[in-house]
Parts: C-alpha cells; sequence; structure tokens
C-alpha cells in the first residue's frame, strides 16, 4: 500500500514503509526457531499463567467458517471500497498538490472498512434484513480493493511525473521545455495510460505471491500488523488469551494515536517536533543518525526479526557513518562543490545509484535462484501435468508446519490458486498493448524502451517486493528515478528524452509500487484466512476504480484551481518540477555521475552477490551471523534514523524477552502491531488537519548553542 | 534538606521539595486505610504471587539488632561527614555565585555515605580489622550530619543576603547605599553570626518532630524516598519481595538518573529543554501550566495521598488559572503598568503575598490546635511528674498500630526521646545570645526586632515544616523576603531598615529552613529505625561544621576570586542584587504594596482558617474531599507546573491500581522513591558540570508558529 512520498533528494522521502524478515533458508530455520521458542514454556516463572495457553490465533477462528472467495466479495464491500478509495484518492491528490508528502493509509482503509460495514451489518441486524454476516476475510478484501484503488492516485504520478510533463511545469525549468518535451495532461489520454500501465503489475504478482509469503515467509510488517488488527476486531469473546492480546493491542494503539497527536502540536515549520530531535548529538542528527520517536518503526523493529534489524543499523552505519562523511571530503575532486545539494551529480548521485546497485544485486541473486528453482519444478510439474506451480523444492517442502496458525494460513492460502496461465497470458497480453498504445501517447517513448522496461520490470518488482517484505520501505519512487535516468539518457535530449523519461517512470513506478503495496494486502490477506482469488479480484476492481477515480480527481482539481503548481500558490505540486528536473539531468547519461560513482556501484552489485553467496555456501549456524546486502542497502539513501528506531524496537524487544519470555512471546507481536496501526491511523487526522489549513502552533526546534544565543538575542531585538 | 534556589521573583524557583500527607484526623484515617487496603488480597486476579507477601519493611531487618543510639555514631561516619560536607559545601557555594539556583543533595548525601562507609568498611573486613558493621542506621546519620552542614552553605545567604550587605552590591543598587545599610563580610562576624542564628531551628524542631512525624503522619517525600534508598541498600539477601522492590528500585532509580541525563543535553540557554516544554500549549506554559518532566516531581505524586495531589492542582488553577490572570487585567488601575515583573509593587506582590497569609492561615490554624492539645496534655503529665511530652489526645491514641512497621518504627522513635526542657532551654538561651550580641553585628537590627522574630519564628518553622511535609516544598526564602518586608519597614529608611531586613532575613531563614530540611531527615530516621538522639547530636555536629566550614569557603571564593558579585563575571552571584533590591523596597512599607492586596491576604488567610473549620467539624467521610490549604497555597507563588507533574503520578499510580491493586501497593513506593532519588543523584554530575563550564550542547526551543517564521527567516540571513 502506498505510503511514500514522492522522494526529494535532501530528504529522507519514499515513505512509510519497512522491513520485515530474514532471507530464505535462514528465514525458515529462523521462523522454526522462533515458533519453537514460543512453544517452549519458560519454567522459571511460575507466576506466567498465559504462557500455558496456546499463543494461537486460529484457534480462537475454530469455530466459524472460512466462506468461500465468492462470498468474501459481497456488494456492500464493493460499495464501502467505493466510498473509501474516492475518500483517500481525494485525501492523497490535495497532498500531491501541497506537500507531496504522502503517508500510508492502509491502516485507515482497514479500520473504516471495518467500521462501516460494521454499522451497516448492526443496523440491517437491528431491523432483522441481515443475511451474511461480516467476515474478517470481508474486511481484508475491503482494505485490499480500497489500497488498490487509492494507491494510483501516488504512483499515477499526478504531483510528479505525470503533471511534470506539462507545459505549466516545462516554463518553470531553463532547459529542454521544446514541443516534444511536453504532454499537458487531458482526460482521455489519462486515463487510458493509467488502465495500460496499471495492471501489469497485478499479474506479476501473481507468480511472486507464494515465493514472498509462504516460501521466503517475509515478514511485511505493515501487513502483518494490519492482519493483527482485523483478526483482533473479529475475534469472539470466548478466548481469554486472545481477549488480553486484543485489550494490549487497543492500548499501544491509542497509545501511539495520541502520542502522534501530540508530536503533532510541536511541528509548525521544516525540522521541527520530535522527528527533528538529535537523539544523539546535533553532529550525528546532520549525518541521520538520530531516534525520531516513530511509533511506526519502534513496532516494525520489534516484528522483524534482529537479523534484519542489525544489516539495517549495519547499512546505515556503513553509508552514512562512513561512506558519506569520506565522499563528503572530495567535494570540489570528485564532483563540484557548487552544484546544489539535491544535484545527482554530487555526493546525492552516490546515495541513489551505490544504493540501487546493492539492491539490484541482492535482488538479482535471488530473482535468479528463485528462476533456477521454477524453471526446475516446473518441468518436474509439466511432467506430472499440473498447471500450477508448487515451488517445492527440498528446502521448502523440508519444512514441516512449526504451528497450527501455519498450517492453516498455508492450506488456505494455497485452495483458491489463480492459475499460473493466467498471470503469464495477462502480463504479456497488457505488455503488448502497452507496446503497442504507449508510444502513441508519448511519441518520444519508443516501443522498444517499453519492451525493455518490460522484461527488466519483472526483477525490479521483486526486488521491491522482496526490500518491502524485509524492511517495510517501498522505494518504487527511487525505481521511478532510475527508469527517468536510463531511458532518458537512452532516448537522449535531441529526441525528447525528457518526456520519455517521465512516461518511463510512470510505467516502472506503477508495476513496482503494485507489487510492494499488494503483497503487503497478500500478507494481510494469509493471515486472516483471506482467499487470494477473491483479494486478486478485489485488487483487479480496486486498480479499475483507482484508473477512472485518480485522473478524475486530478481533473477536477486543475479546473478548479488555476494556481495549480505555481510556487507559492496554495497548490504548489513541489515534486513535479523537481522530476522533471531529473529528467533533464538524465538525458545527459551516465557520464555525468560523479567520479568514480559507477565504480563504486559496481563494487557493491558484486558485494551484494558475494555476501548472498556466503550466506548460501555457509551453514545455517553461521548465515544467521551475516547481514542480508537488501537490508543493508535500504538506508544509503532514506538516512538511517529509521533503522535507529527498529533497533530501539528491537531492543525493547530483547528485554522483555529476558524479562519473561513467555509474556513476550504472546503480547509483542500485539503491542507492535498497535504502534503501527495507531501511528497509521493518526496520519488520516493529520491529513485532514492538512487540508483544512489547520497549522500546529508551536515549532520545537533544536539549536546550537551557538545559534541559540544569536537566536535569544534576536529574539530580544524583536520586543 | 537544601533544595531551594534563591526565589527569583519571575521564576518558579525556591526549589526542588515537594508534597506529601493529609491532614490530621483525615490523614490518620487515610493511612490507616491505606495500610488496610494494601492488606486486603485482591483475588480477581490470581496470576500476582508477590500479592500473598507481606509487604513489611521492618520484618526484612527482624533479625538485625538496632544499635543503641552511641553506636550509631562511629567515628568513621563523621569523618565521612566531614569530607562530604565540605564538598557538598563547596558545591553548594560555587553554585550560589554563579547561578544561585541550589538543587537538594540529601539523596546525594545518603547514597556517597553509604558509598563511603561501604568501601571503608569492606577493606577493614578485608584485612580483617571490622569491629563494629555498617547499619542502616549510621548511615541515615551520614546524610543527616551532611544536609545538617551544607544546609548552612545555602541558608547562611552567601549569594543572597548576607552577600547583598556588602559594599560592592551596595555599589550597585541605586539607592539606600550609605554607610549604615552597608556591612563587608569578614570571617569573624560570620562564623559568629553562623552559630548564634543557626542552632534556634534545631531546637525548634525537637518539640516539633513527634507532633509532625507521629501525630500528623507528614509523608516528606524526599525523606521518605531516601529512607527506602537506604532500606534497599541494607536488605538481606532472603526476601523475595523486599529483592525485588530494591531491584525495581534500582531500575526506576537507573532510568530517572539518565532521564536527568539525557535532559541535560538539551538546556543550552534559557527557556531551553524538557523544562521548558509547552506540554498543554504555549498559553497554558505562559501561566505555567505545562508537565516539566521532572521525575522528582511525578515520583512525589505517587507518594503523596490524592487529596494532598488535588489540593495543589486546586491551588494552581486557583490561583494561576483564574485570580493572577484577572489581576494581570487590572494593570496600570490596580498597580502601575510600567515597574518590573519582578517588582512586589506589581502582580509580584499579589503571588508572594497572598500565598503566604494562607499559608499562614492554615499554619497558625493547626499551630493552634496543637498548642491547645499540648497544654491540656502537658497539665495531665505534669500532675504525673512526667517531664517529657507525649501528645497523646484521644485521636492519636486512638491510632491503633495500622502494620507491624508503623507499630516497630514508632517504639524506636519514642524511645530516646530527647528531654523537652532540654528543647525549651535550650531555645530560650541561644535566643537570649542572639538578641545581645547581633545588634552589635548588626547595629540597625535592634534587639526588640529580634525579640518578636523568635516569638513569631515557631510558627513560621511549623508552618514551613508541615507545608514541607505535606508537598516537600521549603518554602524558607519566601519567608525570608517576608521578614525583610516586614523589618526593613518596620526599622524604616531612616534607620538602616535594609541592613536590618537583610540581617532579619537570615535570622528567619536559617531557623525555617533548618526546620523543614532537618525534618525530611528525620522522617528518614523514622523509616530507618534511627534512634532520634544520635540524629540529633549528628544534627548538632553537622550544623556546627557547617558554621565554620560555609564562612571558610566563602572567604576563600572572595579573596581568591575579585569579581565576584560583578554582572557578566565567572560569579555575578545574581541574587545578591535581587535580595538587596527587595530590602530596597521593603522599607517603604505595606502602603507600598498594590492596590487590593492587603484585603485579598485577609480574605485568603481567613479561608484558610475557614476551609480547616469546616474539615474539622466535618464528618472524616466528608472531610476527605476538602482540599487542604496549606497545599493549594504552595502553587501561588511557584507555579502550578510541578503540581501538574504531581497529578501524572498521581493518575499513573491510579491506573496501576485499577490494573492490579496488589502490585501497586507493593512497587509504588519503590518506584516512586526511585524517580525521586535517580533524579536527585544527577543533580551531583550537572552541579559537577555547570562548576567545570561544561556547557550543554544543544537547546531544544518552542516557538509560537509565527515567531518560528521570523527565526527561520533570521537563521537562514545568517548563512
Amino acid at each position: 500500500m502506498p505510503h511514500y512520498s514522492h522522494s526529494l533528494p535532501e530528504i529522507g522521502l519514499l515513505v512509510v514503509r519497512v522491513m520485515a524478515s530474514d532471507e530464505v533458508e535462514v528465514q525458515t530455520s529462523t521462523t522454526e526457531d522462533c515458533n519453537l521458542r514460543r512453544r517452549q514454556k519458560s519454567d522459571k516463572d511460575g507466576a506466567e499463567h498465559e504462557a500455558e495457553e496456546d499463543p494461537s490465533v486460529e484457534r480462537n477462528f475454530e469455530g466459524q467458517r472460512v466462506p468461500p472467495w465468492r462470498e468474501q466479495l459481497t456488494a456492500r464491500a464493493l460499495v464501502v471500497s467505493f466510498l473509501l478509495s474516492v475518500m483517500f484518492s481525494v485525501i492523497v491528490m490535495k497532498l500531491n498538490l501541497t506537500t507531496g508528502i504522502i503517508p500510508s493509509l492502509n491502516v485507515a482503509a482497514g479500520l473504516l472498512g471495518f467500521f462501516f460495514v460494521k454499522l451497516w451489518t448492526k443496523a440491517l441486524e437491528h431491523i432483522g434484513l441481515l443475511r451474511t454476516p461480516f467476515t474478517r476475510q470481508e474486511n481484508t478484501v475491503i482494505q485490499t480493493c480500497v489500497v488498490a484503488a487509492y494507491g494510483l492516485a501516488f504512483s499515477g504520478g499526478f504531483g510528479s511525473y505525470l503533471f511534470g510533463m506539462s507545459a505549466k511545469i516545462a516554463a518553470q525549468a531553463t532547459e529542454q521545455n521544446d514541443a516534444q518535451n511536453i504532454k499537458d495532461p487531458s482526460l482521455g489520454w489519462m486515463i487510458g495510460f493509467m488502465f495500460v500501465v496499471s495492471f501489469l503489475g497485478l499479474f506479476s504478482l501473481v507468480a511472486l505471491r507464494k515465493i514472498m509469503i509462504i516460501d521466503y515467509k517475509l515478514i511485511y510488517p505493515s501487513g502483518t500488523a494490519t492482519a493483527y488488527l482485523i483478526n483482533g476486531f473479529h475475534t469472539s469473546q470466548g478466548e481469554k488469551l486472545a481477549k488480553r492480546q486484543v485489550w494490549m493491542l487497543g492500548k499501544c494503539f491509542i497509545g501511539s494515536f495520541l502520542w502522534g497527536f501530540f508530536q503533532w502540536f510541536y511541528t509548525a515549520g521544516d525540522d521541527c517536533g520530535f522527528t527533528a530531535f538529535p537523539t544523539l548529538g546535533l553532529k550525528a542528527y546532520e549525518n541521520s543518525f538520530y531516534f525520531d520517536f516513530s511509533a511506526t518503526y519502534v513496532g516494525v523493529g520489534m516484528i522483524c526479526p534482529y537479523l534484519v534489524n542489525v544489516s539495517v543499523l549495519l547499512g546505515g552505519i556503513l553509508s552514512w557513518g562512513i561512506m558519506w562523511p569520506l565522499i563528503d571530503q572530495q567535494k570540489g575532486h570528485w564532483y563540484p562543490a557548487d552544484i546544489p545539494q539535491s544535484s545527482f551529480h554530487g555526493l546525492n548521485g552516490y546515495k541513489v545509484f551505490i544504493g540501487i546497485a546493492m539492491i539490484l544485486g541482492d535482488g538479482l541473486y535471488n530473482f535468479l535462484k528463485v528462476l533456477r528453482r521454477t524453471i526446475s519444478t516446473f518441468i518436474v510439474a509439466a511432467r506430472k501435468g499440473s498447471n500450477t506451480l508448487p515451488i517445492t523444492d527440498n528446502d521448502t517442502s523440508a519444512t514441516a508446519f512449526a504451528s497450527y496458525d501455519d498450517e492453516k494460513r498455508t492450506e488456505v492460502f494455497l485452495k483458491d490458486q489463480i492459475p499460473l496461465w493466467v498471470a503469464y497470458v495477462g502480463y504479456v497480453v497488457i505488455a503488448i498493448i502497452a507496446i503497442v498504445t504507449l508510444p502513441h501517447i508519448f511519441p518520444p517513448l519508443k516501443w522498444h524502451f517499453i519492451l525493455v522496461a518490460y522484461v527488466i520490470a519483472p526483477v525490479l518488482a521483486f526486488c521491491n517486493a522482496y526490500g518491502c517484505g524485509l524492511t517495510d520501505w517501498s522505494l518504487a519512487s527511487t525505481y521511478g528515478k532510475l527508469a527517468i535516468f536510463v531511458v532518458g539518457a537512452w532516448a537522449g535530449s535531441a529526441h525528447g528524452g525528457v518526456l520519455a523519461g517521465l512516461a518511463a517512470c510512470g510505467v516502472m513506478m506503477s508495476i513496482v509500487s503494485t507489487a510492494s503495496d499488494l503483497m503487503q494486502d497478500f500478507k494481510t490477506g494469509y493471515l486472516t484466512l483471506a482467499s487470494p482469488r477473491s483479494m486478486f479480484v478485489s485488487q483487479v476492481i480496486g486498480t479499475s476504480m483507482g484508473c477512472v477515480i485518480g485522473p478524475c480527481i486530478f481533473w477536477l482539481f486543475i479546473k478548479a484551481f488555476k494556481d495549480i503548481g505555481t510556487s507559492g500558490s496554495q497548490y504548489p505540486a513541489p515534486y513535479a518540477i523537481i522530476y522533471r528536473n531529473m529528467a533533464i539531468l538524465g538525458v545527459d547519461g551516465f557520464s555525468s555521475l560523479p567520479q568514480h560513482c559507477l565504480t563504486l556501484c559496481y563494487i557493491f552489485f558484486a558485494l551484494a552477490i558475494i555476501i548472498n553467496l556466503i550466506r548460501d555456501i555457509s551453514g545455517k549456524k553461521i548465515a544467521r551471523y551475516i547481514p542480508i546486502p537488501m537490508a543493508m542497502a535500504i538506508p544509503f539513501y532514506i538516512g538511517t534514523y529509521f533503522a535507529i528506531d527498529m533497533f530501539v524496537g528491537s531492543t525493547i524487544l530483547f528485554l522483555w524477552e529476558r524479562v519473561s519470555k513467555p509474556k513476550a512471546d504472546a503480547f509483542a507481536p500485539a503491542v507492535a502491531s498497535g504502534l503501527i496501526c495507531g501511528d497509521g491511523i493518526w496520519t488520516l487526522p493529520q491529513a485532514v488537519l492538512a487540508l483544512a489549513q489547520v497549522k500546529p502552533p508551536i515549532c520545537m526546534k533544536f539549536l546550537s548553542r551557538n545559534m541559540n544565543d544569536k537566536v535569544d538575542d534576536f529574539i530580544s531585538s524583536l520586543s
């Protein structure tokens, strides 16, 4: 689900998703260990009665029938989904065009979905007309649909690449504003473009779904947290432990919500408030080392395995602690000293490209590994005449189900398969349509660019879904920037490279962002026993809605407010010009990258592969101490602060486990989910406040002692 | 124990003591209820095993002999006391002369006393020479001695009234700097003055001791917390619950210490850091309504009865929420608009005098009540031929001991009585010496001023000891200001009223501050089974030390640093000039008070008496809902922020009791003591950092949105 901002280079952007599990074999073993550990009663503390109870979630739902997939897709669910989609799309669109920073609303979607349908069913029950009860599967289906729909309001680029093509934005840039690089928004081509590019991600998901959720057992912290929330809503009254878990979740939810609310009051202005708290000192703060008091990432840290948290922190120390400061000292030698901080010709270029190189190295390694297995099992399956793809090699089939929950969930998750041929045929058909139609919409975007993009896209989608499963961060806009750069350079400045780059950004972002966002939903579905088929259908419906709702709302905005895109106005759409500028830089090609940047990229690409090889070759015992390159690379561009948050989360969990292992095992997921969901829900009123132009009253500012003396003098000179 | 700053009118000053118990009969009943409640096992939650254990502290010490009072006064204790006294006196003196804000160091005294003697005994034990083991009583005796000694470094007024008499400070004031109002410091008269005024408080304490500790059962939060700490140090390994309580105390201690440390980094400058956090908004902050994140007062709030916390909060709302803003609107009508904020001619006059009027009303009422009982029981006792004074009227004798602890402690506390005739004779002899000698030191301070002061002093000492027992705040410097004002006005400007006022301030502050500080120690002694006699002797020894150490250190300072008292220098001694200015204002007399101020004083004086009457007349059931005037009056001048802290503390306790009553009863005092002591110990390194000129690096500043915009413009204009 969307939760990004459009990466403004000098700010840790991208936004609200992080981190989740371990890597293939290691992960399998870790999860098993974990489940085993959960079963081992700590007998040193007899007072912990709750340890005696079975911590299984699914046993609480044992009496309840899992409705077949068609019943999960009710008419009321679709109505509620549509209403919520419109509401969230309006919110996202307004934020797109004002600050450009868009929070994750998927928890809000789950909660409001529950609220509305519950209200509806209660009302019907009251007058005796209720036929089908409200189930958690239906709840998940609503959330999936809404996320798919409003996600397009972000990945459609109405505040970034798509609006960056317009004449209005082009006029603000100094170069490359000739006609071939301009495409003004119009309702027709926007809806067409959306339909063409948005469904591809859906089909690429189908094949990845089982790999990510069942085989890799990735955690997808937000998805897991949402599932806990939804399961909590629908828990029956019977189970004592379950009730206490829900109660704990509720307390943390409220606490986290109120904490978000409280923080808001102190954020009047840039670099104000707790998110700018130089917890480790000002020097560390400048290098993005600080605890930013984000309840979300503390919760994420509690859900993720220690290895992931440590990897992220190591990556942060390596990049922001060592490499960037060293490269910064070469200012004037390796790259010009007089360029703006945000330019890819400077330090920022190293950050983005080295990070992506490492992610691609890890992603490609794992992709190829999966591909090898897939092909070999495909051959086996083909011999047996099956058309679905059971990726069961020795590693995964050896995984005995560690718990009743796992067994039950996997069973449901694998029951309503979507036939693989549907996925492949769908992908190829849509790709062909795109290759044919897109060059008509954007003449500089030649058909072979699109072909290459769609050949590479599954790898990037895999990388993003994998990274998001590990760390909760969706790097969609980073991949989008890569596309701007590569395609822009390929097309060249003479052949409308700017427009080609921006269009390619859209193509890439849709697929990559869909892959990570909807995979989070699949995780939620897995944990709530929702049928994958009903979820897929719901995603298709949601995407269709989004393809119409998004452009329409954008169209209304540009018709209603004439000054959209004008700096200093009510709707400055700050990222539109930033994306266009990136595209203008991009047409210069790789030669414009700062010195040694490409060399470093090669090194880190190789490093990622080597580390993975070592992890695979060494035994499981050693591998669990070797960091995961994908997780290490995430903070390269974003900054280390969220790694500190996660580290705090894992420290809390570690201490809790030391004090009382059974309690920690029973309640830590509830606490983490509460923290993530409470913070997630707060984004909704926060967005409403921002839209209503209600500004926070106070700035909590952090100044060095010298600067403070100057400011004090200034303030006393005012009065 | 000292923990004040010299009240700078516009800052909430005075400093570090707050709040503790309920009022006479009500208190008795409350405490009983409380103890009864502690015994009632909450049977709804079977998991709470610790509830089954006896929460008695003294049972843990049952095997240990309580040494007779002479054995509690060991030579090693006196050596350690002397060293610590010198150390703390240097710290306090330096702070006196730099910022003038002096934290409470009594917890540090207890802890370091333990540490040094433990080291000493361990060493002797190691070489087989240890004869007497280190007991908690000895620990308490050391603390008492150190507190008595270094307390004089504050109440001696070396940074305030005493230094304010000097020619150097007089030269900075514009008026009243003729020879008769000047007295330059010199080692001889300073030591003499200290000896004359400092012992009086000790003797006034003797009679009050039993009333405050046994009859009124006042809590003295800091004293109670210190006792918990000392008991914790000396708890033997056997008891499981006791070990867990000590562990809990230790955790909270460390947490509170680290929190204090963390806060320090963000306090570079005035109004920086968490103590200036406008938690309830900027408007509320201006009116002193904010949570200042002080672990001490949160702990105090957890120890004090709910009624005290509510009273303080009510008083804060009444004064800072309603009265002061209303009076502020009369600026220009009731008092001139162009005077400085700190002047007693303005709003500040209302705050100080109305607050004192209410405190005096309550204090006088209770004093007379006790006096009436004392006289009647004295008559009874005289008939029986006893020379000690058992204040056992119907109320208190009816108090069945609610617990084993109470019984044991009261027994020890009443065993080694100091004969009352010693106290009375001592008081009268010292008063006569003072009346004879002081006019020779300060000619304008006529003998009849001193006589009147010493007649009134016991009432004020009673008020301060009582208020401190309730709320932990020592208002010594406020009473000192009252003396400056009254005596200065009485002497008049023609007859050296300024010097007379400052000298009277010294006379009054010594007695009042001794009364509250050493009563805290008696509470500690009560809870650690220290003999009152050994404590009294220890206080006498400590006071003697302080009378020599204080002036000597001050003398060294003014000889070594020539620029002491010069504004802007390393040792500006800011309060010296403030006290002198107050004295200059004082000589104008009551006519100079702002309009309606006296009327309001009469009203609140009467109100305090009426509320007390209602409390006494109405039944216990109703009385427990009627606020305590003394507690209400404390925030009148200081501000409401500490009331908010205490309210947070009692809210935590309330919720904890709701969740698990047995756990809260067993661990809340340990948590509260840990919070208070950890914060208390942090003041020691903090003071050392201040003395070493190590300044915090960051300012956490709070600005309104408008001001923030201006400041941001200013900052960007700098770079």
